[in-house]
């Protein structure tokens, strides 16, 4: 049997991330990458791949499985993939919550119509983390929803920080409060406020001669990013910061606590959790997992936009069902 | 629309938790309860429903959507599961995991020629431990799987106990070592021996005049229960015995700790916990939650044997697509 033929719409640590983990994956073979930079700047670690434009990406037809769509969810996807679902399997990792019934409706009406599979917000939150909550709500209709992030590396957060005038650079860390996730994880079901369940850290590298205290000031009164949060600010030396805080680190808790039995006089706990060295490639892992589901479906004809829920295990597995059962049941 | 139409199969622990997991899930109702025991000496809490003897099973075709099977494995399930397979849906936990092929063929056979769904080896160790293993071995291709059991009671080594002579009765805690945990955790990727895994810490009550050091030694060289684990055995007093060890609590966790980037130079760490009051009310929370997926399945005529691994997480949720797409992604 041939293999999943893949192509890599968007080449930043996302895109680079598929590449490294196709060679994990024995049963796929990269053929292309789209990029909308010049095709020529890219430098490819994979011998043989292709660099095309993205506008040349329709006359790949025939000739990709699926694309993983690497872009970023409100300037790349929102257009892309509906564009893409008329013409391939795609899956991406689109993480706008509250524009998700739109996405899904027009990316559904394009593969529809395309008949194609197009996995939309695949990674860990929205993906992983989303399948962990459905599974344990299902489980456990009686219960409270936990969901912690950290320690990691909120690019949002740092991007935040760095439009802020007189800063050169700046990482900030979510941290998740330890004594909270012990309280959910000892089953005492606390109601926690958004202070009491992450905590701000920022690396900040300042130009010469800024106004320390008001760049502080500043971001810790920042509205809706940081003025809610325990918030530290460390300001550090050029070398040090590259030294440092280069990683993408990230991670995080998803727990169910909930109660059984005719009084719900038992508890029960789920937790569901993550530490990565590197964010953008288990995103990017758990991308390359889904591109496998969507050319199983489009291989049964169930076309159309789907999620993580939509998804049985086995199709994310390279392994058949009677492997499957023989070594994970 | 109608509610769900339940039958339990085996009034036991797992049969009671079903029960009581009903009245959590408003789209379900219990219709009746299967037993070879004299149904008279049953004492069911729900009211309204029949109890019935085993062999009238076939009289409620047509009124019942999904028997969940409560038996054990080697004694009932075995033969059970196929029988019910020819006239109803059903799901149940059959864990013997060395007969899974025959068993599942069998099952899957009259399940085709009966037009029913019936989805085996659900709870959560054979159940949400294996999908949470397939998950994550899909996602990290390069990494190592690790499984640790406990604290929690064993039924299988705490029945080894009492079959010693002088042992009047006797319960087995199995017991995750808390250090081997922690150095997974930690993404260190040791290489564990069974004894560096877990321990085992029996309570026994020995009759009078029996001789505790031969029961103790008798335990501790139990071959495949005993001999290969670091084990305690404490002697208790009776009242002791029931004031402390009634509960049957359990849990555990599972690992997948790889890596991902170019040279698999970052560690990625995927963990699964649970941690349960009650064991058999757990699995029942998960037969039910897994109850409502055969019924589906059976509604769109995807008939046969099924497995956790074929199941969308969207099919075992009360929620529909808009409403998972909207709390949970």
């Amino acid at each position: 049997m041939g293999k999943i033929r893949i192509g890599i719409v968007g080449y930043g640590n996302l895109g680079r991330g598929v590449e490294s983990g196709i060679r994990q994956n024995p049963d796929m073979e990269l053929v292309a990458v789209f990029t909308r930079r010049d095709p020529v700047s890219l430098q490819i670690s994979t011998s043989g791949v292709k660099v095309c434009r993205y506008e040349e990406i329709e006359s790949y037809k025939g000739s990709i499985d699926v694309m993983v769509l690497c872009g970023g969810s409100a300037t790349d996807l929102i257009c892309q993939t509906p564009e893409i679902a008329r013409h391939f399997n795609s899956v991406d990792s689109f993480d706008t919550h509250a524009r998700i019934p739109e996405f899904y409706s027009a990316v559904n009406e394009a593969a529809l119509q395309g008949k194609h599979v197009n996995i939309i917000s695949v990674g860990w939150d929205p993906g992983m983390f989303s399948i962990a909550r459905v599974y344990s709500g299902a489980i456990l209709p009686q219960g409270k929803d936990y969901t912690f992030w950290g320690p990691g590396v909120s690019q949002g957060h740092s991007d935040a920080i760095r439009r802020i005038r007189g800063v050169r650079d700046a990482k900030q860390y979510t941290l998740p409060v330890e004594s909270s996730v012990e309280r959910v994880r000892k089953g005492e079901n606390p109601d926690l406020t958004t202070r009491q369940k992450h905590t701000r850290l920022c690396y900040v590298v300042a130009e010469e001669g800024a106004d320390i205290a008001l760049i502080e000031k500043e971001i810790k009164t920042m509205p809706n990013y940081f003025s809610d949060y325990e918030t530290t600010v460390r300001f550090i030396p050029e070398d040090e910061f590259r030294r440092d805080h280069g990683r993408m680190p990230h991670g995080g808790f998803v727990f169910r606590s909930g109660s059984t039995g005719e009084n719900g006089q038992h508890s029960q706990l789920i937790e569901y959790s993550l530490k990565l060295d590197s964010n953008p490639e288990f995103t990017s892992a758990v991308l390359l997992a889904y591109a496998r589901a969507a050319f199983r479906l489009a291989e049964k004809s169930d076309f159309g936009a789907k999620t993580v829920f939509d998804i049985p295990p086995a199709f994310i597995s390279p392994l058949g069902g009677d492997q499957l059962r023989e070594k994970y049941l």
